[in-house]
């Protein structure tokens, strides 16, 4: 690698600050965010382009319109200051607006307060000794320094009757006018980071919410100015785009030369990060960028211009804003109408979807308008959901569920993905894939070979999902079948058409492989496979009824159908294809017994019977290993995967093969060949998003959770298998580090009947009353609910619930999720027994 | 909207550009790209950071290297120039080298030469005064003056065998120093568009190369420098990076304050556009930006550091430049390297996909490693695909196949569509459907169901493919049927799984669902569907052979089954089902009358048969109209739709139904409702793209093809079915303006036996020898290969050839496109007249 020429700053400098950054990947939990009133965050193209000024001038036109009712308050929040005191621009706004009030013969009273509530040692120094404040040592807080200032004023209006408040406040201050990163490492050593940001900022947008709504109607509009442009990094070095908000934005731009280009890449950063802009201002300097930028936007997101400011930086700006008033007006009135067609549509949302979707497994007559979900975002592994309770807001719910067990990213991920997925629409869009190749199509082929199918598989075939993917796996099988078993000896010469014997699965009760009809023809009959949802099916399978594993009371047991454990399946999906017989074992939350898959696999293969491995959901790292092969110890010929294959955020899935199946379909003829295929095979953007992926996850640079040298996730480990003994001996050690929750509490908790947790899964199947298990499933149901509360999001399987959390997610958080569990398992059992102690 | 506030420029100036900027959706051609040495395009952050200090080091490192050989060329070229001739980028490197040679005590012999091509009358009589050289009026050229000035050096070195030469051109110039589109605009009248500068610029790439290989091996570097930021207007007002080059590139950063974050985003906004950079280069300020550019590009680009420049203006940067030698010697390894490894992985493709794909519908055995496309990109409706024929290149071929029949976008909907992907991966990822609502779901389902689904549909259901979205049409109507026909009188008491009734399809000969099972009943018998291939198959339909239409020597013609045009089928799906019938009708490329399918529908509907359209691949414009319930003059009950649905850059499904559809699932039980989904149900990147690409397609804003009035696509209409005769009477227009060339010239071609041009669709079945139907096929395959040396990628379906555009596709691109058809059927013919006649 490079070597990087250094120059005037000292090389031990250097070092602090690439320490700084080496641990740049970030898990801050994102906000809960108010939305009783409009919130924007000024966003800006580059440094000094007037971000203070647009917020200054908004506070005038919002507060000092004379049309305006009074009773209102301004908010102004500056997380991050740099050159303080020197620079401070919440004390702008409170010096400016009482001579702009005065100025404009505002009739109502205004009361003022700008505070700053923690700075570094030397901004703090700086700042007393400029107003003759003593220094409290005490006051010392983990290198920052709680300064806790607060000023006043109060400007009385002709009208005592109606006050407006102008409320500013800096959050973080530090003396060197830098990029926060510089000034935070030099004055505080790098100690605030994006959660304390984060917690103090949340602090002060509810900071006196309650009390607000309680003293009746104000009209409130907040601010939240950015520091630098919309990619300078914070304190903490992450950059402040990066940082979990998604309010809102005002972009301020360039109007000078150049520009055009420094907005419109400004922008597009921010929607790279899933940001709303709802208009662009800048200064005039005649050059007429607006035209430009207004074509570049189609007309979508207004375009203002602001009139040049004096040149004389002693002006008091007075006239300026006098000019500009107009302007900031329509950008006042822009953002409020913006507010006010959000609430609308966020109010609307489930209304709208009870009437035009159609979701799939729902009998929308069980979902009344209020228990629909509005999702307004999602950032790694959390849900933002609106939620109109006492008041409007959007909170934050872990998607415990994994959106289908499809979802891998932490919020690091999903931006790089992001990027991922806008670079590859732009490269490629989607390419056709026959006899064509192409970068994301080979590298992610390349991965799969070398991942999930090294040492056995030679061909990758892509479609896009898991029920495609078994249905070609299925094709796979049976050729290969036809072929080792003679079922085709001169099939070119014959009428292919006609029927030659009758092909069947040998799979495993309780499996399930998705809802086409040539996967459910591979299951067991069930409430799925009947008359009222899918006439056509018949079951062309034998189904065997498989031993299952799982913890109760402290201990791992092994279930034997013989021992009428008849209702317990499994989470492993194999399939083995035979000519007059068929197998097949696949998954709700039930554990099957490898040693029973692995002598199933073994003896099918003995037998030149093709074995399928269904790892959509049980592929990459979901149970704590990129492949299930692992934890069997043994190979298949034919593997599916689906889900978690592009980190989950597109589908895609992927059928792998091994060279002597794929030798089956060469030959001579088109005829021979695989018949099948989807438009959008190995389409680039799913393609490009499984590379990353898969990559991401296995590279103990970006998966913390990683242990490198054995190939699984740091949560979970299988110590011994002792195939010798025909006994599988298991030492499963729990989720996340969450061993004695999981273990001696959960598992050994009266309303628990039964625990499986592998990897990123704990399932948990609750006591059913009696023979009533749809006992089980309403208590479910109302556990479910109170953890919504809990901001834990989870659907039931029945009377089974489970949490799933993604190959990165931080082992403290799902941690968290368990006690949430475990407390409102305790909760509902001590109301269970007083019903039944009256 | 909003009045804007205009200041110090006048108003006609406004009104003048904002007429530029009307127009900016631009379908220039991409262009063809020589590769057999590096050529690099130079961007930067924002002004004057030094792009073109960065040329002169490089050129400098490349030809004045003590250690290299001698017999170089690098070449520069500055397209675009503003602030001629007092700035002149081309002349500073002309300039530069000779002092930096003889500084140097380069050995060899140097050759310089500097050359303007076009500019400006201003910028023209500037440079020509300040020269004392003669104004030529007849050098004028549509307000640019031709003149192509040429001014040459040379430095005579020590070892006189070895010669190398440094070619430095300006393409373009102005002479105001602004934005290329205000300097365009004000002296040359806005005259020079996009396809005017890729034109002269690929014809400066390619200039001398045939002789530079006829020459022996001479290491070559090219350098193209752009003007501006990355986003910064061209002349024509398109953006600089929106211009489709996709040549590799190195980002010019900017190290001052705030200028982090302008750098990333500089970076973002190339990603966003399918750029790759290799490298980011800046001039140190003293405030460590490398460390943090370091850490958001993951240290997967390096980031060099260039010494600060000199604050004296006069300053000659010789100094500067020694001190910088290293760092440029860097920075030249990291390109010429980053290009032998492309070479090298482009080379390598096809055998690797050859080993490791498994290609749908392919025959591996039929396709060996030479023909294997290399797809490199994709720019709107055009492949850039790699070629090493005599020189390697990237050259462009028209997706004539539209890659499966799924592509729509023209560029400029590529970009949006990528932008708006970033986006929504950012700010969704995917989120989980059942139950809750998000806005990309919501917004398609209300376009779906005010578009496609306008006057029947009531209710979206979302999967992820065609064959997906079919079965589920299936179990809809299988239901809705039950339902109407008291199929199911009390279905929840009764075990569901038992069997009430056989339900079969009735459906249409020829026709092709998809290559699910469930799809796969729905249509007759085929090699498709043979033991072979699928041994469940067993065809649950009635199958009906349908009349067809087709145009044969400049007539349409009716072609009935009874008349034995047996083979004959259609291009239009209708699926309706029945109890122990089932009707099916689906193409390939063939025409069903559109009133046999009118009454069919009826009929089935008098008799509470549901119907199902599957407009998967005729749905959104394919056919001239949005949806073909159009051209037919009835609605079905169940209709499907993929492909086109997002423009062609991901895959989404949807299924669309009838309210009382919906209603045969609502009921107090889950068992009642559809359990049927998949994992990634309703995703919000196939939402957002579908939600974009409905509303850009039938916008006569963005699509100009479109005429408003009558929603159809302006190449395409049927004037009248004269239904009262039961004989429709087709005056069908042609495809794309070419009306004289497909009616006239090639339907009445005596290569051709049948035509169906409709909407965007041209298919030709060429004449089969005898009873030889092989013939045909072999004819078609000789004649593609041809047609892709002409740039057009097509795919043969047997003896059916065809040409397919996107719906926004220039009538003038088509038109071309037709005319190389025409020409090489034609030669052809001529061939085989010959070849007879021997």
């Amino acid at each position: 690698m490079l070597r990087l020429r250094r120059h005037h700053y000292p090389d031990h400098h250097r070092r602090i600050l690439l320490r700084l950054f080496h641990h740049s990947t970030f898990h801050p939990q994102p906000l809960d965010l108010p939305l009783c009133h409009p919130t924007y965050q000024i966003w800006s193209a580059n440094t000094s382009l007037g971000k203070t000024l647009v917020s200054a001038g908004l506070s005038s036109s919002f507060l000092l319109s004379p049309a305006s009712s009074a009773n209102k308050k301004f908010v102004y929040l500056k997380p991050i200051q740099t050159g303080y005191p020197h620079d401070s621009d919440s004390r702008f706004l409170f010096t400016k607006l009482p001579s702009l009030s005065l100025r404009r013969k505002f009739p109502s009273s205004l009361i003022l307060s700008n505070s700053i509530l923690f700075s570094s040692l030397f901004a703090a120094k700086s700042f007393l000794s400029s107003r003759d404040l003593p220094f409290q040592p005490e006051k010392f807080n983990s290198e920052m320094y709680d300064l806790n200032f607060r000023e006043e004023n109060r400007i009385s209006g002709e009208e005592d009757s109606s006050v407006s408040e102008l409320v500013c406040k800096t959050l973080f201050a530090w003396e060197e006018a830098v990029s926060p990163h510089l000034a935070a490492e030099r004055e505080s050593g790098g100690v605030v980071g994006d959660s304390k940001v984060i917690e103090t900022l949340g602090k002060c947008l509810r900071d006196g919410l309650e009390s607000e709504i309680e003293r009746g109607k104000r009209e409130i509009l907040c601010i939240v100015e950015t520091a630098g442009g919309v990619a300078s990094p914070g304190p903490s070095g992450s950059l402040q785009c990066d940082l979990p908000f998604r309010l809102p934005g005002i972009l301020v731009g360039d109007g000078r030369l150049g520009g055009i280009s420094g907005t419109i890449s400004a922008y597009e950063s921010l929607k790279l990060r899933g940001y709303d802009v709802v208009a662009v201002v800048f200064e005039d300097h005649g050059l007429v960028n607006e035209v430009p930028l207004m074509s570049y936007l189609r007309n979508r997101v207004p375009v203002l211009v602001l009139p040049p400011l004096p040149q004389d930086s002693s002006n008091d700006l007075m006239e300026w804003f006098d000019e500009s008033h107009n302007v900031f007006d329509s950008l006042k009135n822009i953002m409020l109408l913006a507010y006010s067609e959000r609430i609308q549509r966020l109010c609307d949302m489930p209304k709208r979807a009870g009437e035009l979707f159609w979701w799939p497994f729902t009998q929308h007559k069980l979902v009344p308008e209020e228990a629909v979900t509005v999702i307004d975002s999602r950032c790694g592994e959390n849900f933002s959901v609106y939620q109109d309770q006492k008041n409007k807001f959007i909170g934050q719910q872990f998607d415990a569920c994994a959106s289908w067990w499809t979802q891998g990213p932490d919020a690091t991920l999903q931006i790089e993905l992001a990027r991922d997925m806008g670079y590859t629409a732009a490269r490629f869009g989607h390419v056709m894939f026959p006899e064509n190749v192409y970068e994301p199509a080979l590298e992610c082929a390349e991965l799969l070979l070398q991942g999930v199918g090294k040492g056995w598989a030679s061909r990758a075939y892509f479609s896009d999902n898991g029920s495609t993917a078994i249905e070609i796996a299925l094709k796979m099988a049976f050729r290969k079948f036809s072929f080792d078993h003679d079922v085709l000896v001169d099939f070119l010469g014959k009428d292919t058409t006609e029927k030659c014997v009758e092909l069947k699965v040998l799979a495993l009760k309780g499996s399930y492989h998705g809802d086409t009809l040539g996967a459910m023809e591979a299951q067991a009959p069930s409430p799925y496979t009947g008359f009222l949802q899918q006439p056509w099916y018949s079951g062309r399978g034998l189904f065997l009824d498989p031993p299952t594993v799982f913890m109760y009371n402290s201990k791992w047991i092994l279930s034997l159908p013989e021992l009428l454990y008849s209702e317990i399946v499994e989470h492993k999906d194999i399939m083995v294809r035979h000519c007059s017989t068929v197998v097949h074992a696949a998954g709700g939350m039930h554990m099957v017994d490898p040693l029973f898959q692995r002598i199933l696999v073994k003896e099918c293969q003995n037998h030149k019977i093709p074995v399928i491995f269904d790892e959509v959901f049980t592929g990459f790292w979901r149970l704590g290993v990129e492949t299930t092969a692992d934890l069997l110890g043994c190979v298949p010929d034919i593997a599916c995967y689906g889900k978690l294959l592009t980190g989950g955020v597109i589908p895609l899935a992927a059928t792998l093969a091994t060279n002597a199946v794929f030798d089956s379909f060469v030959g001579d003829s088109k005829l021979k060949a695989l018949l099948h295929g989807h438009s959008y095979s190995a389409h680039a953007l799913g393609c490009a998003a499984a590379a990353k992926s898969i990559k991401w996850f296995k590279d103990p640079q970006t998966n913390h959770n990683i242990i490198p040298e054995r190939r699984i996730l740091r949560e979970f480990c299988i110590a011994k298998v002792d195939i010798n003994h025909c006994t599988p001996i298991y030492v499963v050690k729990n989720l996340v580090h969450a061993a004695t929750l999981v273990d001696d509490k959960i598992s050994s908790h009266r309303t628990v009947q039964r625990v499986v947790a592998l990897g990123t899964l704990c399932a948990i199947e609750l006591q059913a009353a009696g023979c009533n298990a749809g006992y089980g499933s309403l208590y479910a149901a109302s556990l479910l609910k109170k953890l919504r509360e809990d901001g834990v999001y989870m659907r039931p399987l029945g009377n089974v619930i489970y949490l799933m959390c993604g190959p990165c997610s931080s082992p403290e958080v799902c941690s968290q999720l368990l006690l949430k569990l475990y407390q409102r398992l305790e909760e509902f059992d001590k109301v269970e027994e007083k019903l039944k102690s009256c």
